[in-house]
């Protein structure tokens, strides 16, 4: 039977933040060129070390040392593809944890199909919008993008469904973002419409997610608490912003000051 | 005959802005590495919704979703060029309307033959500087690089020629900006040196008039007014700044912010 | 015999800072996917003409107009080696001084193969952490990945063997910087731990090192300058800032206000 969603307490989020900063975990990022740069200074601000290592045997060598792979597909190519594919066979032999950003999925035929060949793969996470979890589910063609034109919730099922056909754990983000195993969720709250209005903030996420799932404990509070760490930094820099601009430099700086203990709702 | 420059006035320039908002375009941006982040952020700030999709066959499948595309060569290669081609291909197929911003045009080989090519595949609107205007009219040989070792006005009646010569329309920026359909000529001033010390700004404005490219309405008048957008908020930016640093976060906020009716000229 | 580190003094670091911004050396940059753009600001800041030019026969083209070229090995494929290889031929043939960044040299089989070839091919500098130019000088293999596990001083006689052995000049950084030939040694203090939490400012510096290797006068003097600016702003910074996202603003504003006569050490 299908828990409620559970919100996540000052007191769980707190520590796992605390021990994130303290094991700096290398995080090996095949992103998109878009969010490169703001992806890897999204990490440092967590104390955390980003890597982006993209020709094909060199990924695959660097999967070994990494403490997690994420994979997002927002541009992908024939050859960044052999590239992801290297990597993610070595880490799956090397046991590091790999999350799967399916960035516009659904939509265009090439990240698609894919996506549906990673499914199999053994993700540690996926982490999406509604309309990415909606097509990779294939319940849904995706949006018309990087947008979503579904609230999480909508996706909240798929996401159940996901999780428990392929063994994984799903992240639906939105207004409100959902961590589900199939069995137990967490809805996490907080955020600012103005994360939308900064490119690649969903991207970041993932990544800080990948980060995440190499700690140690509840796989499941973990990467809640990744998304609660960025809700939160987004609050607070939403109100100190007057715009995108001072908004994301507002958001990496509550990244790096952030004590988790006193913001959470 | 060829009519005097004309100057946007804030009636013309407010309600375009406001149409731009509301209608949110979504720009199909094959750019440079260099500047996709603060292309894609330009775009957010002003409420459009970027996407970067660089597949060949991804990215002709995706001119069909897009109000409007953009090809920018600033960091072209073999590859890139045919993804480019087969984008265009496909927009001109969806009757979606293109932009061109030769950078760099004249000086180097492969763009230069490229951007040749390009002009007889009925772009909607070329963006570039003065030596890059000279260099796509034959004539001049193109600047440095990005530089440009000429004031505007020097290449309006290139820019006037090869607006009629192609049936397009031309943009040619510099401390002053002139968008010319061959007939009609708009002069846009504002702006800020500053401008010139932040990487992208001229990039994200070939973004912005893309954009605006796909407007109903007068044609002419739209990309003129993605100039003006972009001109008073970096006039409005300029006066909060102590460097390019906060240049660029005051720019985006001032994008985020502007309200068109009382800044103009 | 080796002779002790020196300090810059203010008198030799402002004019050649003066002299930099007055030059604004155009310099090429093929540098990581995912510090191109602060790259860029870093430059344009500073007054310089930052361009990246990547196809293999503009890069050959490119390094004949450009002042000083930049190779940086951070995100290297197959296809990038041969565009730098074809740059770095050029630009010997033009008497072009070429520098080389060689990130996490060591670790990764690919790019370390290729910065060992690159030794033999007359680089004006290198530019490393101790860990990157214990590698290259075969002591040690390299940490895992951009980060460094030994300070920079650990790794000083490497670098002066280095530069002895290619006849170069090798700047190995860290908590201080140290730029030699093999005989004189400049030491730079100043800079902030912040420097670490912000994407890029390691592979920037390698850039501005760049730009100063095109100056005329003492070499090692030059390039030590270099050091020294980005030293110099990156100590400004933090003392105005609340977190990385803040610095990197302040940084680019400081290196922008630099008066070099009054802060160095």
């Amino acid at each position: 039977m299908i828990q409620p969603s559970q919100h996540l307490s000052a007191a769980q989020f707190a520590p796992l933040l605390h021990t994130f900063r303290r094991q700096s975990p290398l995080v090996h990022c095949m992103t998109n060129d878009v969010v490169q740069n703001f992806t890897a200074n999204v990490l440092l601000a967590l104390n955390a070390s980003p890597a982006m290592v993209i020709d094909a045997d060199e990924a695959a060598q660097f999967s070994g040392f990494a403490d997690a792979l994420l994979i997002n597909v927002g541009t992908l190519t024939r050859e960044r593809q052999r590239a992801m594919q290297a990597a993610v066979s070595a880490a799956r032999e090397a046991g590091t944890p790999w999350t799967l950003d399916p960035v516009a999925v659904g939509a265009l035929t090439l990240r698609s199909d894919f996506c549906q060949q990673l499914l199999s793969q053994q993700p540690a996470v996926i982490r999406g919008n509604a309309s990415e979890i909606l097509a990779l589910a294939q319940q849904a063609s995706g949006g018309r993008g990087v947008d979503t034109l579904h609230p999480a919730v909508a996706a909240l099922d798929a996401a159940r469904q996901l999780a428990k056909e392929w063994n994984t754990r799903v992240i639906v983000t939105g207004e409100v973002d959902y961590a589900t195993d199939g069995q137990r969720t967490f809805a996490i709250r907080g955020g600012s419409p103005m994360l939308t209005r900064v490119v690649g903030t969903g991207c970041a996420l993932s990544a800080v997610v990948a980060g995440f799932s190499a700690l140690p404990g509840d796989g499941l509070l973990n990467i809640a608490a990744a998304c609660q760490v960025m809700a939160t930094a987004g609050e607070k820099a939403a109100g100190q912003a007057t715009g995108p601009g001072s908004f994301a430099t507002a958001f990496l700086d509550a990244l790096w000051t952030l004590e988790g203990d006193h913001e959470t709702h």
